[in-house]
């Protein structure tokens, strides 16, 4: 059900506190010795950030009319994968940032070791948590199994550990086209889509539903990225909670920097409006997902 | 079925050559942008190792009835798990190891970022591996989510990760027994026990076979890195594959510093044999893991 006035902003809090609420139950307790590494993927899960991913993951399953309450977990471990993935990214000998959501980074406020174990932990974590009993009692064991394997596969070798890595290797050198956007597909796209897509699958969604989610998703995913690499340039430190300019100070391969601003702007868009094309089918139930694609394309963080 | 005499050696080699097989056969090709990490993973996968995880995995299923040649994605991921935690624990800021499974480790052999980022994939190529489709269309579903969900517990914050904290945190400290035991469990203990449980659990083992089995993995797990810290002052570099006397060095917490050679000698005779002691009700089905354990006893790698 979609209200009439549909009131984005209710809507992305009231979600986001749900995720955050599912995290602090199900964290692990910092009561053992081993409380140093937890309380460091704590201090990189609670920092804030949008729970994009999450977000887009319960919709998914909401748009094709399944109990969005009934996978938080599910989406809870799509942030834990997330929070993963930016504390690894964040390190010295990958992309070296200092700040994440307007803190110090997770190595920065613990050290290297705590970083690295403590991503280490929040990817096993997801995988506990897509198979916690209390979400499998919600769910058919084929969809669940299916959702964890598209999880699994997205953010490994084919898709956003392979993605960071071509990243990497690509920051000082000439690309093309081609490569910045087989990056942006590996690193960013592939994770987003899976989240909407999961989601629906999760939710009971038709093999038609998931394909029109899955090219929303993919859409949806290019223009994030692609705004990501504008708002390096265009945005305010503070807003994003990050250092501006590291994109150009690593000399990371970027759209503004292969095709100029307005251009990338342009592109941005065109991504976004296909992302909405592909809710036609799903008449007023798309509204969320709409105004998410739209927020995305106007956010300053 | 047991043979009456059981040749462990061509056992051994047998599970070892399939989980291989089954390695290198579901790995992600190499022949994408990100070559690289792919190339990396591989290299430290297919360096070698005994395999003893994944062999007690299909040992597990074996010892209740259950078929191995089916669950062998399973123990495959396993692999992946245990490769993980190898790369990311020979890293700098961790355990700073040169040589792992007498080659260089895979932060030498490639550098840190892709050592990192391969760590990541493994460990998300395993639970591809655990929800893949060849190995879902042979096993209760829910037993699979089951295994999963014990396997995703014991490598996170509860447990390897967790222990490996706790392992850097001690050293050069003082520390009693009582840590040094809980470091044992939560770093390598409770992915042996889950190892051979999840395989019994996939093979339709029932709660009472479960417990012993996890009793038997539990004990064999406390004996395999009781071991493990003997062979670092007993042990040969050339069998080991990697430098000996790096626990003196980094004045790590061990048994032998603890309580020295000859007593933590005793412990681990005194651990395998409450481990095959738990396989009595398997009465000859238990010949396999009873030999292994006795292997792991005496072995010199």
């Amino acid at each position: 059900m979609v209200p009439n006035k549909f009131d984005l902003k209710s809507y992305l809090k009231e979600r986001a506190q749900k995720i955050e609420k599912t995290l602090e139950r199900y964290f692990p307790s910092e009561k053992n010795y081993a409380k140093r590494v937890i309380s460091a993927g704590k201090y990189s899960v609670f920092a804030g950030g949008k729970r994009i991913r999450p977000i887009l993951c319960l919709a998914g399953c909401e748009v094709v009319g399944g109990e969005w309450e009934k996978i938080l977990l599910f989406a809870a471990g799509i942030e834990c994968i997330h929070t993963y993935s930016l504390i690894h990214d964040d390190l010295p000998c990958m992309d070296d940032d200092d700040f994440r959501r307007g803190k110090p980074s997770c190595h920065k406020a613990f050290d290297e070791a705590t970083a690295i174990l403590a991503g280490d932990g929040l990817q096993a974590l997801a995988f506990y948590f897509f198979t916690h009993p209390e979400l499998v009692k919600n769910i058919k064991k084929t969809r669940l199994l299916k959702a964890i394997h598209f999880i699994s596969k997205v953010i490994g070798f084919e898709g956003m550990v392979g993605g960071q890595m071509v990243d990497l290797l690509m920051e000082g050198k000439k690309g093309s086209l081609k490569v910045i956007k087989w990056i942006h597909l590996n690193k960013t796209t592939k994770l987003i889509e899976a989240s909407v897509v999961s989601g629906a699958l999760l939710g009971g969604g038709t093999f038609k539903e998931l394909k029109a989610l899955s090219f929303y998703g993919k859409n949806l995913g290019y223009a994030f990225q692609i705004i990501d690499d504008l708002l390096d340039i265009l945005g305010d430190e503070k807003e994003l909670g990050k250092k501006t300019f590291s994109d150009i100070k690593k000399q990371k391969l970027t759209y503004p920097k292969l095709i100029g601003i307005e251009k990338t702007k342009e592109l941005a868009k065109k991504y976004t409006e296909k992302a909405i094309l592909a809710l036609t089918s799903f008449k007023e139930k798309g509204i969320p997902l709409k105004s998410i694609a739209e927020f995305l394309l106007n956010r300053v963080y």
